[in-house]
């Protein structure tokens, strides 16, 4: 079995994929040992929608947000195609421009992914709300106004140096060093344009090609992401993600918004907490993932079920809190577990849950979830902090021979 | 193709494993999809030695250190056995004792890898020097007179939160939740007796199973470990690394020590610098991994070479002062790119190499290259600042009936 590289890869391809197919999702399929451990995938980084969105949650995350620099919208302008033009190259699993050919030049490509798959890669870029206050800049009559500052909850405890940023890059891959490298990158082609704010190492379990989604649990040691919108429900994603024709601003057609939140976890409370009390808190059974009183994951909520004159899903379970009535409310979820160091406040490991969600509309879809849980509270509040907050307007795709942002910035 | 889960995987393995073969590595193979992506495997926690040491280096690390909290010696020694005893159940791919099945109890396990493949998990405990400055320990009589603080090299910028500690654990795994769980639950079961004092996240490519070793790059771009000691070389391992049946303190026969280094990258810096300048730097070539001046990168180190009157490997080459003409003083090196966050002071990503070594002996080994390479200094200072360090004796590996430490603690 020979090791498969980009360079193979991009060989095969370029031949006309002989011996290889190319299945309809635009992963490279039939290399035995490559499909097996699903690295040798590429997204394709064009198309109607970024991708990263509806996209497979991959195992790995690099999240990084940014502070522009500059007022003058040309420059960034320039970014956003240098910017796009550099992650569809990575998407595609080749190096950026030329990478080692210039010996008295910097190299293109800091080459830490030379010779790997591109391992599915997605870069997804948004704007925050900041972009638009820019004077110089003159987008504030192009200002959605769904981008507005999450607003505080009750028991936020919010790290300004964790939170907001003008733009993000959001790079998923089932190899970190590839996401690093994605953001990496990017910030080295954006330097004296944009100052990296914060940025976020996100991981989940490894997964195998058969159990992308099956197989998650968080690190409170429950099954993740079970009751969540999936990616492949085309009408949940127009009804509850993508903005469609009639929406506006009409630069953000195609486009969602997307939220991230860096919740810390209380590990040493959790784990001291009983196994009963930790399924009363979330509402399900630690094992199977089923609500309280049902059998399997898949059985919906019985938010009326009684057990003994009281319900048998608590009144303040995180499912409970969480569940949106109002199906419009409902959030494309992509969360990622964090463990970053010791807290020295506490003592305990600084790890947690870094959750990210795309939605049509922020106020009427995660803060109206997210007003419940905080403002009841939910059981699980108290072992969770928010820490970190920041919404982007996730512009549409962008087509060969744009970039994205197109739609905002011409 | 059916997910193989951790239950799947120990009814197998006890029923004879019909249909699988357990390799003499003590690999699980056979399954096309787990082989594939290198998941199946477990590495046994007993042993002579410990485990994650001559391992090959699997894809993610999780690495704790810890201040002992308490004097007593028997306190100490059931930490250690219990630690011990749920290090072994973890590398099986167990559950720590029952997880989930006494309701009013705190389970037992935290349960984030449920349904998952111990994914090649090893622990590995060490003792750091401030353990036999406890009094109440008594165990100065038997502290290794190789066991020092590593001294201070010209431009280190150490941080006392990162560096040093009583009691380490290196949790390695081909799944960083697995690392994670490992040292998350082992914190969780040391709680009053131990406190955690840094702890770091490391990731290096994800490899194939065909490619673990082949396919390292470090951030600087460059093919990471090339002229490394291999762990499968029984001879090297005995001249440089394990402690032999003369060597003293007798509790060490079987074990090593270990160092780590906590090493920041200052990326801009060296993105900014040429092809040339890099290669000059490193004094390999960046694509092939080659000497400079060579073709392959398995080609040794002609540190005599010269072109245009000058070394062909420039003198402050790391390559060249990294080089051990006193082949005693090699070391066998466990590398892990690390990415956490943004330095707030230079508005960088604050990234790295968090280095570990294993050798006989840190002040002959380790040691005597660093300063070569702090002192000179070697080209690549100005690129890097080691801003954690940690030393640690790690003592045999534990037989079925005992537990790490009991050499010296009983």
């Amino acid at each position: 079995m020979t090791p498969i590289t980009r360079r193979h890869l991009l060989a095969s391809a370029g031949a006309g994929a002989a011996g290889l197919g190319i299945g309809a999702s635009g992963y490279l399929v039939g290399q035995e040992s490559a499909e097996a451990d699903g690295l040798l995938g590429t997204v394709p980084f064009h198309g109607k929608h970024q991708a990263g969105i509806v996209t497979p949650a991959q195992d790995r995350l690099y999240f990084a947000s940014f502070d522009l620099l500059t007022e003058k919208r040309a420059e960034l302008r320039e970014l956003m195609r240098e910017w796009s033009r550099a992650a569809a190259e990575m998407c595609d699993g080749k190096a950026i421009g030329e990478a080692n050919v210039q010996p008295l030049a910097p190299p293109q490509d800091s080459g830490e992914t030379a010779g790997i798959s591109p391992a599915n890669l997605t870069v997804t870029f948004g704007f925050g709300p900041g972009l638009f206050e820019k004077r110089g800049l003159a987008l504030n009559g192009r200002r959605p106004t769904a981008l507005k500052p999450i607003p505080p909850f009750p028991g936020d405890e919010l790290d300004e140096l964790e939170s907001g940023g003008d733009i993000c890059v959001q790079a998923c891959a089932d190899d970190p060093q590839v996401a690093f490298h994605a953001v990496r990158n990017l910030a080295r082609i954006g330097q004296g344009v944009v100052a990296t704010r914060w940025s976020q190492l996100g991981f989940g379990r490894t997964s195998t090609s058969s159990s992308r989604r099956e197989m998650r649990r968080n690190l409170l040691g429950f099954r993740e992401g079970t009751a969540n919108l999936r990616g492949d429900d085309t009408e949940a994603m127009n009804s509850c993600v993508w903005l469609g024709e009639r929406d506006n601003p009409p630069w953000m057609r195609g486009g969602t918004y997307l939220v991230t939140r860096r919740i810390r976890i209380r590990l040493q409370a959790w784990d001291r907490s009983s196994l009963k009390q930790q399924e009363q808190t979330i509402g399900r059974d630690k094992d199977s993932g089923a609500p309280l009183g049902g059998d399997e994951e898949s059985d919906p909520l019985d938010l009326s079920a009684v057990s003994n004159g009281k319900g048998t899903i608590p009144g303040r379970a995180h499912v409970r809190l969480a569940f949106s009535i109002d199906p419009s409310e409902r959030i494309l979820r992509r969360g990622y577990a964090f463990a970053d160091g010791v807290d020295q406040g506490s003592g305990e490991l600084e790890a947690g849950n870094f959750f990210i969600c795309f939605q049509r509309n922020p106020e009427h879809q995660f803060a109206s979830i997210q007003r419940r849980l905080a403002t009841t509270p939910d059981a699980l509040t108290k072992y969770i902090t928010h820490v970190g907050s920041a919404v982007f307007a996730i512009p549409p795709g962008a087509s060969r021979t744009g970039y994205v942002g197109k739609t905002l910035l011409e």
